[in-house]
């Protein structure tokens, strides 16, 4: 596939550099390694650091994610790999501001490890303590009763949203790890892929899937999903994804929630807009209020096609916390 | 081509519907014309309205940028196709708060003879006066003799957004058709094609392309573009389109600009800030200074695969139009 770059191995250091160039009020690297940006604002002394991270190829996840109201830092991966602890932990050396700093991240095997070893380090090397939300809202990755085995999507920007928002209100590390992991606990997303992205490294596709065909609950990886079968109409596709969402988790009549409608990629958002009428009309037809939208490309996978779901049942701190300004270079919520 | 999509003859009345539905604090119908989106927020009285509008299928551009700091209304045509004069004739009555109403489009023949069928509607039946601005920043489009013959593509963003804070501060019709055509005059930009998009109507494909072919200059609906020839690296495609831009227009050692590096619809933010990291080296080592830049999908083409660049030669008072804050659905600035 037709990618708009120099060589391939230096994709992401080239993309790295374009970004805290275009962004300097906002981002900058740490002088001891160009994998770890922080923000370029002051921060205030005692808030919690809030840290994210994960693969690259996901933007605007991770790196458009740091700014006020949301993430301190975030370690940047090679595509669709974990950052190593190194870039982690310099990123939490850096936003440690006496009060710790809170690791979120995907529930992916490379990135459990890598943070963890770098939660080690800042501990024993640097006593700084570290807490951790991991993300496993993707319903379709295990089943219900294996919640804590699920991978994390899309959600995981509502849950950078909500605990950056907690750090932001000045709650301790414990509390923001709470906020953290009550949004994970409350979100649950449902994806379709129609589309396979390339790595700029092999220019092979991700996935395969015919001319006609979708395939539900494919993961931001090109994880095998639910089920593969000829495309269906956006009300259709809607209707499975929010269906089995509500199959997951209780939301009743009266309940508040926050919707987001993510593109892969190289979704229109003429078509994202057309399948979150259709979530309007299901939840509204239910009595469930949306309380704020969100629809674009939040979470993506390179150029793939498809979109996905996420629901997050708001009580009242989510709520505040959804509400809260935010001002990230990718992302700005007034 | 695959679409997330029910019928394709309701496809942008669908987008309309979601779209309306996800920001109902920024966003209204008309009643008399479900084409005609107007803010939902309250304007000031004797504020020039600010109406931009033109085909579907270029989302964030035309309706993403109604909101406060930039636009009052938008006309929505169907895809790739001029909104017909009634939805324009209903949203100037809608914004029109006694000191007229600017409209702000691209150089297309459907859209000069529907804005100008409305602008004279407008005055003759309802007694509103109206300014007019096109945006013809395409310099692939005509020579540099003939800038009036230009189409417009990622620069309308700029034009929307100076023109947007104008209003905004004040000013009245003829000083925000002024500060409109000065944006337009010091903009410029060039654009790649790589990968075609397709009508959801027909699914056949909006042009054609080998394997490795890239297309400089094509225009936003597939027009023909200046050369066709093999993919090139990211940095030597971006050397061709600011070349371009910097022969047609005198930006020298000292002056400022504005970037726009805008995504065609399916290109990865990540090829667009390899692609920006290039703009900033070429303009940095002539002395050019960077006052703001955007990255991202700005005005699209909807799953077009390719990227544009976009400099505005800044003044004072385009500096201080850029900078102002804008709350839009689809585009926030603090």
């Amino acid at each position: 596939m037709k990618k708009l770059m120099n060589d391939s191995k230096n994709i992401v250091e080239e993309m790295v550099e374009g970004y805290v160039k275009a962004h300097p009020k906002h981002i900058k690297q740490v002088p001891e390694n160009g994998r770890a940006l922080v923000t370029a604002k002051e921060t205030r002394e005692e808030k919690v650091g809030i840290l994210v991270g994960g693969g690259s190829g996901h933007e605007p996840g991770f790196m458009g994610y740091v700014g006020a109201g949301m993430a301190d830092g975030v370690a940047v991966g090679n595509i669709f790999a974990s950052p190593s602890p190194d870039p982690i932990l310099e990123v939490t050396k850096n936003i440690d501001k006496g009060a710790g700093v809170v690791y979120l991240y995907g529930n992916y095997a490379g990135d459990v490890m890598n943070f963890g070893m770098a939660a080690e380090m800042a501990d024993l090397e640097e006593d700084i303590e570290v807490g951790m939300a991991l993300a496993t809202d993707d319903v379709a990755s295990a089943p219900k009763a294996e919640k804590e085995k699920r991978r994390g999507i899309a959600g995981e920007f509502f849950i950078f949203k909500a605990a950056g928002a907690a750090a932001d209100f000045g709650y301790d590390l414990n509390d923001v790890v709470r906020v953290a992991n009550k949004a994970n606990e409350n979100t649950r997303s449902m994806g379709v892929g129609l589309t396979p992205c390339s790595l700029p490294q092999t220019g092979e596709p991700s996935f395969e899937l015919g001319e006609d065909e979708m395939e539900i609950g494919l993961g931001h990886h090109g994880e095998p999903g639910l089920e593969k079968g000829p495309l269906e109409s956006a009300d259709s596709v809607t209707d499975r994804l929010v269906n089995d969402i509500l199959a997951d988790i209780e939301i009743n009549k009266g309940d508040k929630v926050a919707v987001l409608v993510n593109g892969l990629g190289s979704t229109p958002r003429m078509e994202l807009y057309v399948m979150f009428r259709r979530v309007e009309q299901i939840l509204s037809e239910m009595g469930i209020e949306i309380y704020r939208s969100y629809v674009g490309d939040y979470i993506t996978s390179l150029e793939m096609g498809g979109a996905s779901v996420t629901l997050m049942k708001l009580d009242d701190e989510l709520e505040q916390a959804i509400d809260h300004p935010v001002d990230c270079p990718m992302f700005v919520q007034k």
